[in-house]
């Protein structure tokens, strides 16, 4: 006996108000400015219905009316967009030697970006979350200031994390098993707003997918380039977790069984290879996290210099990138290969050698198809991604009180 | 601005009867024995509705009505079940050194189940066309004889193929830019009923995934053990091709730097390393593919004989084939992986160094929950997954026409 798991699927009617609410908010997401009658031809909602959703979708402040109006034959009709100027939502993001943080509104525009030295690889998982609550709680007053009411924020955090938001283990911040949502919803005090903590490759990949420059691009695979290498899967538009929310672990995949050996206690990993560590162990051995940033535009201004060692050494790196990204090709044939942080100054000298060994082991002629490029968030991808996430659940009818 | 591809989806409305035919397909398919109460509480249609569905479902012989009725208060209602008695659909897989051919009925109940020696490493395209569509040819004629009308035709091929059905390349056939699909149509004198071509470890993941033994995993690999080893991947539930339908390659990753050369040109494959090819090699050096059947079980004799150089090889392929497990687990998480075709009969002795060298290799304890087993399908899984394949088209709305 099958047991079809394809095709179309009804929705749940468990809550079609809520349901039908979120459906309603991201077709005006996806098709702004557009009219109730838009609405109702396009979902099979009956007009009725679509403006009694529409009437507390505006009440809630997350849609309003503009004052244009369909070029058409015909009753003029009144064009909505998406409001949520009384909203934002927040994302931040704990690495090895920063925090960062930002907030969107509903619409996904940047409100706020900033950035903040951190020593992650030395902080502990208590120093690190009273350092994100403190600039949660800046974030937070500065969106209340701005009469905001905060929809949520998702923490981003490099390494393996359990459904509660509990970090499992996170190689380069020395961390193991912390309870990083519970600290966190403690160290805030209870919150009225949901906390999340989400894997930072994950976030990323979310984050690329949505506001990065890929068109239709619905399978790509993004590749951080910070001390730490991970990637996010997306696969079909969404992003792909895993059985267990640990995909993406590229990084500890073996590429040189006689390469460096990995802080994960393995040998010739990706990320001992061509991490950002594996650059930096020989311009700058022995650098504190802290001067991370700086040693990197060291390693970019003698590039630009032509130094011969610095060439050799990130040809050697790229090469050992493509290793992996050709894995991720065969396996994934994703349409793009997104590369991240630290890879995002250095991509012109390690693209093309990655994109050399990436086609050289591609069964697929050409790679399959599969572009490589550096991001065009940097190192907001991260956090961005985690705001994303905020902005989802309100997507999936989660939706705020009224203000 | 944020473009949501998650959340809640409307259906297109585009076709609502067709769409809601297969709703109520499907529910029955995953609920039966059901009432008309039941799809329509659970669906959301309404019951008028859904009873012109069901009678419209039962005029084309894809639902029927049993004696039984359900065990409550009130009236009692008469129960559906699938009906499907005169249809069959046809799946056949073309590989190295056979061709299977299967049929099953619309709940997937197996009808015929055939396998013929094939030299498939040495035939021409041409003889390869030939020989699938004169087995294809008897399965129909079969059908006919049993009353049933075929639903459609699916060919698995160990290869890249295309969404046309044509086969870019398969290595171990020697296959270059064959249009499989247009020249199975030839040799059938262009059937009534619908061709595909798709490659043989997507297919047989589909199978696995429907047909195994794996309850409610939704996170699955499927690793071919035929002359070539490919994967196929499913994620959340769905087979994932990637962006140009070439995922799953996972045969031609390096696990070996110092490996022995593979078929495809490079050097040190997973394929080349713990293929079939990799144990015969040595056990049976130059046999004809036509063979290779005959000479793993003259392996597995050996094996259970605790023949020590058998066992030393064995367990050496278990480790190489486990680098290849390692590295599906930490990019994809599955919670299992199924090893198919040959790798069957030689599980006893592959799965305890492959399952070491993958727990030894993934950055999540425990390898993520991976498990890893063997296919309770052996060599029909690609060919089941082709007439599931099938199934899939009439689930999704492409019913037949009354019979």
């Amino acid at each position: 006996m099958i047991t079809s798991h394809n095709g179309p699927q009804p929705a749940d009617f468990t809550d079609v108000r809520a349901t039908n609410l979120a459906v309603v908010l991201r077709f005006v997401r996806e098709n702004a400015p557009c009219s109730r009658a838009d609405i109702a031809a396009s979902t099979g909602l009956n007009k009725a219905t679509v403006s009694s959703l529409v009437a507390d979708l505006i009440d809630r402040r997350l849609l309003r009316e503009t004052g244009l109006t369909e070029n058409r034959v015909g009753r003029p009709a009144t064009m909505l967009v998406l409001d949520g100027s009384p909203y934002a939502a927040i994302g931040v993001e704990v690495n090895v030697d920063y925090i960062t943080a930002v907030a969107v509104d509903l619409k996904g525009e940047e409100l706020l970006n900033w950035r903040r030295a951190f020593p992650g690889s030395t902080a502990s998982p208590g120093e690190a979350v009273t350092a994100v609550a403190a600039i949660a709680k800046r974030v937070v007053s500065r969106m209340t200031r701005e009469s905001r009411q905060v929809l949520g924020l998702t923490v981003a955090v490099p390494g393996l994390i359990d459904g509660d938001g509990a970090v499992h283990v996170a190689p380069n911040l020395g961390w193991h098993d912390v309870d990083l949502r519970g600290d966190l919803v403690k160290a805030l005090r209870d919150p009225a707003y949901p906390v999340l903590v989400d894997n930072d490759a994950n976030l990323a990949a979310v984050a690329e997918y949505r506001f990065g420059p890929h068109g239709d691009v619905s399978d790509l695979v993004y590749v951080t380039g910070e001390v730490g290498v991970g990637a996010g899967v997306v696969m079909d538009g969404r992003l792909r977790r895993g059985g267990h929310g640990y995909s993406g672990e590229i990084g500890h995949i073996e590429v040189d069984p006689s390469g460096p050996d990995c802080r994960c206690g393995r040998r010739g990993c990706l990320e001992a290879v061509a991490g950002i560590g594996a650059i930096l162990a020989r311009t700058a051995p022995g650098v504190s996290p802290i001067e991370l940033e700086h040693e990197v535009d060291e390693v970019v201004r003698r590039a630009r210099k032509d130094d011969p060692e610095i060439l050799a050494l990130l040809d050697s790196v790229g090469r050992g990138l493509g290793k992996g990204v050709a894995i991720a090709a065969n396996l994934l044939n994703p349409e793009v290969v997104v590369l991240g942080g630290y890879y995002v100054p250095l991509g012109p000298w390690l693209i093309a050698p990655a994109e050399e060994e990436m086609l050289r082991r591609s069964l697929a002629p050409g790679g399959g198809g599969c572009e490589l490029v550096v991001s065009t968030l940097a190192h907001r991808a991260a956090a961005l991604g985690a705001a994303a996430r905020v902005l989802d659940s309100v997507d999936s009818g989660r939706l705020p009180a009224r203000p």
